[in-house]
């Protein structure tokens, strides 16, 4: 099934399910506003079977249907650096041997838009940089969650674009300014529940394309740190509740660790794809 | 002026005006629902002179006001490293020349509690330390703020605790996760608004207290970078929000840095002030 937040023909955003064919509207389906994507993601849980049966029978899913953000403001988007062995290395982060734990930052929902919407190149760069990424999207609230029970928190998985700006990345130790650009980075509006995907979603290729030309072709099967850990390390910290997402790390193949560099410009396509999950295509325009 | 975040005797979260003497809840003075930060500043903002009058004749400040959280799910706090240069020596952070540019990092809202709430001792660390921080609260919205017109952005000032955990701060090179633990820092509900202060809120007294002993004892005017620069940096990345808040730094004397050690226990009492701006208490009880 797939979770999706989208614009309605009345201009609300609202959320619905789909098998690829149908589509019901929550709201709709419910009788009762469903506003955010956590009441989305308990409702879809707790009728799952129902919502199943009811969407062989269910109006067309639309095809021109026109994705909303799936995050609300009391969602928080983690992100894994450095989780692939090979972007790992193309940074020059990893000299020697593996870091024992993964390396986490934040991103503000501000810095997002989805599908098919604008990105701003910022004025203030010319070091715009693009980042595939499987998303993560909890399912159920915890702390204190063993590797073992990671999985009852997972709800599924939709696709990412961690936008980069490099040189306000990289002019302080940490890394919030460069990861934190208005309308710098991409979420779906599309979140496959994890039953239509291998576990942990490994194993689907994952790439992106600038203006058509392939630039990240790896293998979601290649991350250092798996669901697992990531989640139970986390949750240590934090409690994860459902709707908040968790970025996990990007292949090899990015601008700033290319001969020469590549960055992206005003008028760029950049489309980030991987098998099985979805496909974002997002413009650039300038600031 | 005050800006009060608090909980009424009906045990609704709601915001108010104060002189230190009068009070004026400002969802009665307005007749309409005052639920956000946001909406609360614009509103003091709006009509200051009309509330300053009417405090004057405004029933009395309730001795034992029950503070809240000020800020929502809406805003962000962002954090300032190593802004005050006894700090940052001593964390062995700078060896030889000031960097150009402040450190940034972001501390999600989970992360806080307010003036006399228990702040809670993880139980997956003993290295939870104490940091008293200058917030400065943004009062509208700006993006690419010119460092002369930070001014007028500002709200007004607050009191903070940047409480760390330094084993999940320091273990990878992002400090996200030390920074980020629940319910580990405080932000009072307190908010003084700019004109009843020095500019910039400079020249104060800042003091951190553990259970009655002074570990910091700094002053607000040392700090490396000024909020003109801060802002205005900043707002070169995202955009700035009425209600978003910038925790601006912490002197010497944290326990991390001591010799020896100093770490806070469950049961402990954190005390942290800034003169004419306020002082939060704090309480830490194991997980």
């Amino acid at each position: 099934m797939h979770l999706i937040s989208y614009i309605t023909d009345n201009n609300q955003k609202s959320f619905a399910v789909s098998d690829g064919k149908g589509l019901i509207d929550l709201t709709e389906h419910t009788g009762t506003p469903i506003e955010k994507l956590a009441e989305a993601i308990t409702l879809v849980n707790n009728i799952s079977e129902e919502l199943v049966r009811e969407l062989k029978t269910a109006p067309a899913l639309p095809e021109n249907i026109k994705y909303a953000l799936p995050i609300d403001a009391e969602n928080k988007v983690i992100c894994v650096g450095l989780n692939y062995l090979d972007h790992a290395k193309e940074g020059g982060f990893i000299e020697a041997e593996l870091p024992k734990h993964p390396v986490f930052f934040l991103r503000l929902n501000s810095s997002f838009v989805t599908d098919n919407e604008n990105l701003i190149l910022p004025k203030v760069s010319d070091k715009y940089d693009y980042e595939v990424e499987l998303a993560v999207v909890i399912g159920r609230e915890g702390r204190h969650i063993k590797e073992a029970e990671v999985q009852n928190h997972i709800f599924g998985y939709t696709v990412g674009m961690d936008g980069s700006v490099r040189d306000f990345q990289k002019r302080t130790p940490q890394w919030t300014l460069g990861k934190n650009f208005d309308k710098s980075g991409v979420l779906s509006g599309n979140i496959i529940t994890k039953d239509e995907l291998p576990e942990n979603a490994e194993g689907l290729r994952i790439t992106s394309k600038l203006n058509g030309n392939i630039m990240q072709d790896g293998n979601t099967k290649n991350t250092i740190y798996k669901n697992d850990l990531l989640i139970s390390e986390l949750s240590q910290v934090m409690t994860l509740n459902a709707g908040d997402i968790i970025l996990t790390g990007t292949p090899a193949g990015v601008g700033f660790a290319r001969t020469p560099r590549i960055f992206m410009k005003a008028e760029d396509i950049i489309e980030v794809e991987i098998e099985r999950v979805g496909v974002l295509r997002n413009k650039i325009i300038a600031e």
